[in-house]
């Protein structure tokens, strides 16, 4: 497994001790918008997606409980002609402003959390989430959704170069198969994230608070 | 294989038919750097990547036949204040302005292209690459370096968030092992970009030129 | 005045030529919502803005008839909590997804355009826009909207920035006071854009579609 | 005066009451690179300039001593194909990699500070600074360098976009006139930031590390 201690890049100095987490988290939930955990549309039947959707509901609790910030994101366009070049044709066909694939899942939804639109994979591409986390004075992100490969992949990496220390609990994020799951979680863990479970994001939330 | 017609992806609608490439592209060359290519450093060994700085000098020598723009970035800090939380331990301990590791590979380097400095995975990621491809009146980029993994995986995101066509040879990316290298492709080809061959490229470059 | 000829700027060298506007423009317009343009709103009974609405709204008659692409924004917030610290009181009282005040002037709205949500002073600033403006080869931007010592010179500087080629027409450009805009006017003139008229935009326009 | 209690931004809204400072203040440092302050280059020779450099060095001492975090920048590019459309001769004539007018004011410079190369007006467009600000957990930012009218507008106005409390020193900014560098600072004053004196920065800084 890409994992193992005899790996080629643990043999190189990748995988290095973890850094600590920090003393001021947020919560960053991409994409679990209806389009991803509804049925009713393309990409909304995926059981990986719906499982984490509900284990970052649960998180989302918790974080609320405690007065966590949160930032929750969907992805939608004005048209094609603001949009990139996408290969995934329900993108195409379906996300734009006002379109009801691009309603936050009721699981996840809490109108005293920032939610607000992105136009690209990653959450903080041209978007105000770094604005958001800046004046919350935040320097850990834990970050949840959906697609491992794709969005959340994306928002782990330019999470990690703004200089914010990244947590990612495996079971709040979603994929529509295992294989590319486990493959980038591999990739982020090498080089920019520590990545964890929920019990440990749950212990580590209670112990700030307490 | 990821890439199977009878995956899930393509079931619920990744991976649809590629966008052609456009009418002016660009060459973007990732850290294809001293500490890279060069064996006297813990990450300068690795096979794969040496043969994809080989190919990848190839395509640059028609590129620059062609008048085809190139971008060439290297990745260096300050000190540990600016760098974010690496967990690539040779990135923490040698990655520093003017130290030797930063200079880039003699087979890629051409004073005529542009070389810049970056402090990210992605060679985009607050850079001054954008200014350089808006003012070339860039539309297409053809993207190669080490690692696939890694920093060419993060470049390929921010080339198609900002909106180009992206065109991925893969004999020009290079990676410390052969399956995160095939992973990673397959995840991009499915949502951002055309994964393709040098011979494509080349044959690319040669028609638009004629 | 500071344009002239003799004053410190000239002489050591800033105000040279200008740079000729590129083959392919973009018209892009500033928060022109209703909080600007509507005297219901604190900021929205200031003659000079209702002026340069009505000689945008004549000038993207004539883009939209050209087929230039067009992008407007309007600004807006989740909560204080995702809004910089501005000094401004109506911003921080009323510019809130949803809110009236953040309805596009009817003079300027049409559906066949790019509008969007900004969330800082420079229409560019963490949002869509340069996306838009890459993926349709962009070379040159008009900047039009208000006000000029604030949002409009943040977008100038931006759109500069970028790498475009920038045209302003002085009389699209509103502000609370003629000072201002007559001093923000002449500061990017002598380093980042040609300050211009109206007429001189509409004979540009014109002639590139003949 | 624009300042003055009666003027049209005042009656409107602008210029509400200031935010505090905060609790992790940095330093930042536009441009005092030879360009701007040794008479050999053309924009050397401006005595505004060099008075805002020699009280920015007097400030930094400070800085240095109380450990507050400090970020430089020079303005350097690799060639006319990566450069702005800049109507500033002078930039267009010398400001390269290497070349001696970007080096540090000697005044200025020290090797423990973060020393950087910034390619457009702000400080912060597409450059590492936002990184080392997170990762310093900084809260507020102390603008100095020059021109007040052209690149230390335009770092206030993005420091300010990306939720940072801005506080302005009046003599630390520097500028070719002092017409224009009265109406920016009022131009800021009204809208993004803290316009204040030297004696009053040097005494929040004493007040925190105390």
């Amino acid at each position: 497994m890409a994992g193992d201690a005899a790996d080629t890049y643990t043999t190189v100095g990748y995988s290095s001790p973890s850094f600590s987490a920090g003393l001021r988290p947020a919560v960053l939930v991409v994409d679990f918008q209806l389009a991803f955990t509804d049925p009713r549309w393309p990409l909304g039947g995926l059981p990986l997606i719906h499982a984490a959707r509900d284990r970052t509901a649960d998180l989302l609790g918790l974080a609320r409980e405690r007065d966590v910030p949160v930032a929750a994101c969907y992805t939608a366009y004005g048209s094609l002609a603001d949009m990139p070049f996408w290969k995934v044709k329900p993108v195409r066909d379906d996300f734009f402003y006002g379109d009801p694939c691009t309603e936050m899942d009721p699981k996840i939804h809490d109108a005293r959390n920032f939610t607000y639109c992105k136009n690209a994979p990653s959450m903080f591409f041209q978007t105000p989430l770094i604005t958001f986390l800046v004046k919350q004075r935040v320097d850990t992100v834990i970050v949840t959704g959906c697609t491992t490969s794709g969005c959340v992949r994306a928002t782990i990496v330019d999470a990690f170069s703004y200089g914010f220390r990244v947590l990612v609990p495996d079971e709040c994020c979603g994929d529509a198969e295992e294989g590319p799951h486990r493959a980038n979680l591999a990739d982020v863990g090498r080089r920019y994230a520590d990545v964890t479970t929920m019990a440990e994001v749950v212990k580590y939330l209670e112990a700030l608070s307490s």
